[in-house]
């Protein structure tokens, strides 16, 4: 069986105990970069790969410092300091031993622990992504031919305002869900000025930051390939706006939240 | 006039261009370490203060990865990429020479533009902050004397099924809002376990990320000394919260949003 283009565009090549080195996808090319989302998992990836890696995500930032070309990179990651059930990691990417990173970022590992728990964030009643068409993908940008997307209450170019969408995501090919897939999906939400505007406009993301909500074996018991999203912005203001949103499995669990900051020109 | 205990609290001596030289404070001791807010606004203080500083603060990410001790500590803030409109901030706080940092972080520092503007987090419908009673300090912890909380709908401590509260902050003595008190305020709302459990509960911020709405014109003509905050948490889960709210002044002006994950224990 062929791999799935996902993990061949997140495939890495350990160089030494920090450093991992990547190539760019041309099937997770956006129209001028990579698309962040799987910058963000390939980055992911190389946490997860590292050996002196503690449990699980619970936490990361990236941002978005300066453009990736196409071709090869590198990934630094280094654990600053271990604790007892927590463990905090400084990220970098570069390209052709650029003196200035084109990504920098932070994330936090931590071992689960049995203790009370409560979901306050509830899954919305929708109906089931098997139940919804796919969107049609815009063939002209490579990345969104590898997600379907299927909008629960709303066309996302209406130009109303409000910048919400709820919308069933998943990989194409469908994928089983792991971490590096549910950081990408987290960064592969049609950016909130499009649904303002009713079009596309020029944006790029700056930083993003994931909190995960999922222990690695409470993500890998999940069997749906689909992910629900609930995503807004709450303000667009001075050049830069942000976007809130909440990612949640089949079975109804809250994976991940996260956040951006994005740059826009009208 | 003698200075604000918050300004005494977050004063820096520059030692080179990227590192400051800072010293816990009395006033704002939480407790077993400085209370992280503190800690946050000193950091961005640093950055306010660095030579090479482009346009105001976007977004930062503070984690917490060893306890401060009482005593001086140096922060060196590296700018790892300027760029035309933005520029990306690597972030560490250390004492005694530590070999591992025990704060690592990250921010960003933009130029406002002029654009279309729309803030879709609108404040809610509540009674002045003049109008409400502040809640009695907890003597017990010196920085919470630090701070007036006026609950407008909500016994804090009421231990209900919603970790939701809607409060009235400021300083005390009451002081003018800048970058470093706003950033301090998003760490100074009541922990979420408490409100769901009704009482007090071991609980320790590991991660805070805090995104600014305003620029630094718009914020200095701001002339209310109270920001309106609404605090949530979406999940408790494996010994991890997360807690997202959102500031306003009292203009009704959305000034940040801000998310932290928090380890606890029931």
């Amino acid at each position: 069986m062929p791999a799935h283009p996902f993990d061949e565009a997140i495939a890495l090549t350990r160089i030494d105990d920090d450093c991992f080195a990547g190539h760019t996808s041309e099937a997770y090319w956006n129209s001028i970069s990579p698309y962040g989302g799987i910058t963000v998992a390939a980055v992911l990836n190389a946490l997860l790969l590292h050996p002196r890696r503690l449990g699980d995500p619970l936490a990361m930032t990236i941002n978005f410092a300066g453009a990736i070309k196409k071709g090869p990179f590198s990934i630094r990651v280094h654990p600053a300091r271990t604790g007892r059930s927590t463990q905090h990691w400084l990220i970098e990417l570069r390209q052709d031993g650029d003196a200035e990173p084109l990504i920098t970022g932070t994330a936090v590992f931590a071992t689960a622990r049995e203790t009370w728990s409560d979901i306050e964030a509830a899954m919305p009643p929708v109906p089931q992504a098997a139940d919804l068409a796919a969107a049609p993908a815009l063939r002209t940008i490579p990345f969104l031919e590898r997600y379907a997307m299927r909008y629960v209450d709303c066309n996302p170019f209406a130009g109303g305002e409000s910048s919400l969408t709820q919308c069933w995501l998943s990989d194409v090919p469908l994928r089983k869900i792991d971490f590096p897939s549910l950081a990408a999906f987290c960064d592969s939400f049609i950016p909130r000025l499009f649904v303002r505007k009713g079009a596309p406009r020029p944006v790029a993301t700056v930083t993003l930051g994931i909190n995960f909500h999922v222990d690695g074996p409470a993500l890998e018991a999940e069997q749906g390939m689909h992910v629900f999203t609930r995503a807004r912005a709450n303000a667009f203001n001075r050049g830069y706006y942000d976007q809130e949103a909440l990612v949640w499995s089949e079975s109804g669990k809250l994976l991940a939240t996260t956040q951006q900051m994005v740059w826009y020109r009208e």
